[in-house]
């Protein structure tokens, strides 16, 4: 049986955090809702970081996502802004787990390759294939559309996995 | 007036979380507690992290910190390390936070002074010195140690802060 499962996809950075949430019904998945985190430049590192991880968690408890999935972390080329997103993506990956929700870590080469059928898609590519596959979506920003590749990947591995699990038990019989 | 603060110190890492509790009062510190939190192996890196902070919560809740203090990040050489304990960092520095405590970054560099005197000093003098000024903590683990470091750094800092805040105010009248 293929089950229906609500999926957010999660792009953090410090400044924001993109986050889509879809629903997946076998190869099916349909656009719920998305959007962007963002955290108040004003504010000390430490606040900054709990100002996410409360707006995740209220959209967690908003539309209730069954797994998450996210963005395995790249090294930026300038150090203090990969220390700030890595702290960051610290806490957003923290933040389902703390709601009793797993998460999927995926590489950017991963999400490329579920979404646009190659692996070094350029960033335009990807964007408009999660348009294509979001219809409803409507234009999103860049980091919620990043968000929605992640949850895309993850619902397309997902169908793999429980397909490859069927089939080994049809094999059983 | 000296105000007396319970400092929370915090030496953040994925596998072992260092945290000690001291009180100031004026230039008097007085050991409270110190202990590492670990995180499991074997667990998903999102739950690790949530792992560490439902820990720092509790200790938090145990002994009821005023403020909280923290070694800046720093770039460690073997990158994968450097991308786990950075995501860590950004979980327990905001762990505080989400308890309503303000958190203090101190350097690596800031720390030793503060605690031997001079900026470059060796791991073992930062350690001896932390076991002398804290002689009711008895041997402390290597974590604890440098978390108990972070927080005799902050008390000192912030005596220095409030008797300049007298001064200035002194010198009004």
């Amino acid at each position: 049986m293929i089950t229906a499962v609500r999926i957010l996809g999660l792009d953090p950075g410090l400044r924001h955090t993109g986050w889509a949430v879809i629903d997946c019904s076998g190869s099916k998945i349909t656009y719920v809702a998305s959007g962007v985190a963002d955290s108040t430049d004003s504010l000390s590192l430490a606040e900054r970081l709990l100002e996410l991880h409360q707006k995740i968690r209220t959209v967690i408890t908003q539309y209730s996502p069954d797994e998450a999935a996210i963005e395995q972390v790249f090294v930026n080329k300038n150090p203090e802004t990969t220390l700030k997103l890595v702290q960051a993506r610290g806490v957003v990956l923290m933040t389902p787990a703390s709601c009793g929700i797993p998460v999927a870590e995926y590489g950017a080469n991963q999400i490329k390759k579920a979404v646009v059928g190659v692996g070094h898609a350029e960033k335009a590519q990807v964007d408009m294939m999660v348009h294509t596959l979001l219809p409803a979506a409507g234009k999103m920003k860049p980091d919620a559309a990043d968000a929605a590749a992640a949850a895309i990947c993850h619902s397309f591995l997902r169908v793999t996995k429980e397909r490859l699990k069927l089939l080994s038990e049809l094999a059983k019989k």
